[in-house]
């Protein structure tokens, strides 16, 4: 007999992909288009799985799917821009998560040069120009690390909120 | 002269720590209480530092400060629980987020025992029971890579969001 592994003692079944999505769907978080530019290109998307890492150095993450196709532009880049979004930029975010050419989803918004070239979205909540630090491969995805290098903050205050695949703002409680 | 290094063309002043966590708290996020036990005991603490990364295999992942008191507990126990709160939950999370003991933190609210022993909040937006599969060190903080073996869902629907430092719910947009 095979000794017993170092694994789980207790054995599950695996949770199906779909439910897992579900499941994740009740996890509500803020939404950001990620830009960049450089000699891969100007490439943006948008992201709900992006969070703070430290303030020491000050770090965020951003996971990224390998078979998107701006994989390209954000490996070849050192620098990205993670710009979060306000309650006004509901169809900004849908064309930045769709199959809308670049060219055309840039166009759809005002942006500005960052101090590294990085498109920086006008009127965001808050804006995050970035270098990537690090990075890590889980299963079909990277997770980058972004040492922010300058904070840029728009004078939008409601959050545009992504819960239950719909869009929400934030409502202040009590 | 020394060759020009791979690094930044540009110099930045370093950002300040605190501007850095004012402007993150411009991104809203899901509020969630991370659980564990097993031999290093009993513990949990609320986290907004949390999000999706891959659904081949189901993975999130969870940013803990090495400095917190919680870190023996989940480095030594191999599961954890993510309890994502509902509106309902404000108290519960101020709770998991200051100095309480634990075991006055747990009194406050109805668990169960996971399927791998962690504590799984009864009346939680959802829940993911988890296997820590990998972790990185940046900076002061660990962030634990985990694999979903199981999700477990409460009934509740109104989602308890953090933003601006104040707690908020998600209200639908138009």
């Amino acid at each position: 007999m095979p000794p017993l592994s170092g694994a789980d003692p207790v054995s599950f079944p695996p949770v199906e992909a779909g439910l897992f999505r579900d499941a994740m769907a009740r996890l509500g978080a803020a939404v950001n288009i990620i830009t960049t530019d450089g000699p891969g290109g100007r490439a943006g998307f948008a992201a709900t799985a992006v969070c703070s890492v430290t303030d020491t150095p000050p770090t965020l993450l951003v996971c990224l799917n390998r078979a998107s196709s701006v994989v390209g532009a954000f490996t070849a880049n050192p620098h990205l821009c993670v710009n979060t979004l306000s309650a006004g930029h509901r169809d900004l975010s849908s064309l930045f998560g769709g199959k809308t050419p670049m060219a055309e989803r840039f166009a759809a918004a005002q942006w500005h040069a960052g101090l590294t070239g990085v498109p920086v979205l006008a009127d965001s909540l808050v804006a995050f120009e970035c270098r990537l630090s690090h990075s890590v491969e889980i299963g079909t995805h990277r997770v980058l690390f972004c040492e922010v290098l300058a904070i840029a903050g728009g004078g939008a205050e409601e959050a545009l909120i992504y819960f239950g695949r719909r869009y929400h703002t934030a409502a202040a409680l009590g």
